[in-house]
């Protein structure tokens, strides 16, 4: 009997969750894109390149050819670095466009960028590091870093780039272990730093402890001014930088890579190997394949002429029959612009409006840690066509203007 | 001047990782896969499926008709949780294997099993909690928990399954989160819980706030006694459960699953999204083709007789050549056995003479957190022909009694 007694009490404790799971927050973007999959609504809040675009035959001609010629071993488990050409290929093209010093052993292979940022919160964030983050950030990196509960220091964004007086004092804090930047179209603002900016930042974190994380998965789409080096290129090995096949290929084979120094990359590949073994065998062996058997540059010339066009509607659009209260970005390059309304204006009720008139965007407070940029949404042109942007940016112009009378009503 | 001069030391610090990353250890077993890609090695070392066993005619098919039919959706990205129709046919198997009430809400797709032990630690584990294991033990999940600070508690294996009086004292202490178990042919050890004992674990856990976390990969590769069911079956809510299609179609794929209650299943979501977006499209695609094409009860028969002769020869060589002083698991199923010699035998120093006769397989005590296991070993017969199977233990026994000898010359 009294064996049988056991220890604990009757009724079922309550399991706890780890403290971490207070910091998450689940994606307001994804509740956005429940609603916005009724047909007649015209979406620019995803976050998607145009599958028109992805090259769906050369895939299936790469994944038959990989098969017929190395059959089981395509399809087994591999190591967790990755697929040593892949790594190659990918330390090649650094070499070239930018004559940093990259070898193959330099570069890891993850599973989509976004595991980026897990492996590096893992390998160098303890609870209460401070991380510094753009103002308004991407969204996916402020979920990622806040499962490993730093603290979050915004900084303002220019229009060229960081604030470097709010970057030196920022950096001058203790416990900054890194600073999170996506210096090219960064998502969601569209803005792209100007190479003296690259320039100042590395000088910048230089003398500090902290790394400069470059998540940089929009850099080959840019459809206006020249393209510029990474931070890296000034930084050298302070430097962890990101990169994607997802905008330039196809995001559903979740192949991204990221380039460290040898210190950093040792701690990577365990976090790596603990987090999911490796990143998936086949899809590397065509995405290899692929770049082997085309010309990558054809193809992403393919893919800048079609969101230029596509970003030239929307701006042209916006210009067209936006007030003149609202400003916006004028990206170079990449897949979202930043529209600001007059600071009195809500963006949530504008929301509201726009989702009555069937049009939808990311309102712009989803972006910050700290309530701000309530006036402030993100809109997504690469995945629209032209004449749907057409549709959408007057539907929207309706509800912003309708919602700026109120509020000058209001005011009077 | 002063505006230039940095409040940071002009000299770098030296940048710090997280404190989890003392915790880390690389994996063992990865430094003998280097060691063993010479030529005219045997290695019983790898835990890899057997290549020849994986459908890539019916792959390559799946592949090529998915891209023709669904063109670049099969290739952009999608839910964090999975594609449900791939979700419906897990969850229905479970329906009719087991008689549990699964529904495609309660699967979330992963990059691999693996993926589940770094979410559910994510979800689950503050530093200091208590994660109960076995001894031996799952070495992945040793490493992927060791980034989460646990308190690691091992408890003893017997032949049916874990000790039940060891389980209860353990789940008595505090802040005890979760019990890992791998319950069919454990790797390293071979070993199944018997249906008694699974119902045991069930009684055990059921009033303290711990869950049973069951890492339950080679369920399908039984060719041996009565398929039995997941402790889920007699605990409900309170397991959660991993499957994986890495051993029954293939591991490059890199598609797992998780079983969850709602509410844990939630913060899955939210760790998984942090983590990797979601699980590579394509692959979910075309596992789903291939399940839908081809009769997977099939395909399991043939692994399972291939690798029933293949347990079958090691079985028998070790038999035939082992001393008796050296005994040895007979697993009813999955991809590895487990030897003990006497306990003062090194296992080291076996290891080292093996590497001297060019056979290779895994010392035991990399499966310990405690140091114990000096005198095990694991062999994996999955991956390895008969003839190789033959001459592999051949090499084997011969390094065995060498050091045996020497033992006993030494205790002479």
């Amino acid at each position: 009997m009294s064996g049988k007694t056991s220890p604990q009490p009757k009724r079922a404790l309550p399991h706890r969750f780890a403290r971490r799971m207070n910091k998450a927050r689940r994606s307001f973007i994804r509740e956005i894109l429940k609603v916005t999959e009724k047909p007649d609504f015209i979406s620019f809040a995803g976050g998607l390149p145009n599958p028109r675009l992805f090259p769906v035959k050369e895939i299936s001609r790469a994944a038959s050819r990989i098969l017929r010629e190395d059959g089981g071993n395509a399809l087994q488990y591999s190591t967790t670095e990755g697929f040593p050409p892949l790594r190659e290929f990918i330390a090649d093209r650094y070499r070239r466009k930018d004559g940093m010093a990259v070898g193959p052993e330099d570069i890891l292979i993850l599973s989509g960028s976004q595991q980026g940022i897990d492996l590096v919160s893992k390998a160098l964030l303890d609870p209460g590091d401070r991380v510094l983050i753009e103002r308004p950030a991407y969204l996916g990196a402020l979920q990622s870093f806040a499962l490993f509960e730093p603290e979050f220091l915004p900084l303002p964004l220019e229009e060229d780039g960081i604030s470097l007086p709010a970057l030196e004092k920022a950096l001058a804090r203790p416990r900054v272990k890194l600073f999170h930047t996506v210096p090219n179209f960064q998502n969601p603002s569209g803005i792209t730093y100007s190479r003296e900016k690259r320039k100042k930042v590395a000088g910048l974190v230089r003398p500090t402890a902290a790394f400069v994380v470059e998540d940089d998965p929009y850099r080959e789409l840019r459809f206006l001014g020249e393209d510029l080096p990474p931070i890296r290129k000034y930084l050298g090995d302070r430097s962890i930088l990101f990169g994607s096949f997802s905008k330039i290929v196809t995001p559903g084979l979740r192949v991204g890579w990221v380039l460290a120094a040898p210190g950093v990359m040792e701690q990577l590949v365990i976090a790596k190997q603990a987090a999911d073994l490796h990143t998936n065998t086949f899809s590397q062996r065509i995405i290899h394949r692929y770049l082997l058997d085309h010309d990558i540059e054809d193809h992403i010339r393919a893919i800048r002429r079609a969101y230029k066009n596509q970003r030239d509607v929307m701006v042209d659009m916006l210009e067209k029959h936006f007030p003149p209260e609202a400003s916006f970005t004028r990206p170079e390059g990449g897949m979202f612009l930043w529209v600001t309304l007059p600071p009195a204006c809500s963006v949530q009720r504008v929301f509201a409006a726009a989702l009555r008139e069937k049009v939808a965007f990311v309102p712009g407070n989803a972006f910050f840690v700290d309530g701000e940029g309530s006036n402030t949404f993100r809109l997504n042109f690469s995945n629209t066509s032209e004449p749907k942007i057409r549709t959408g940016i007057r539907r929207l112009a309706r509800a912003v203007k309708r919602e700026l009378r109120k509020n000058r009503g209001k005011g009077a």
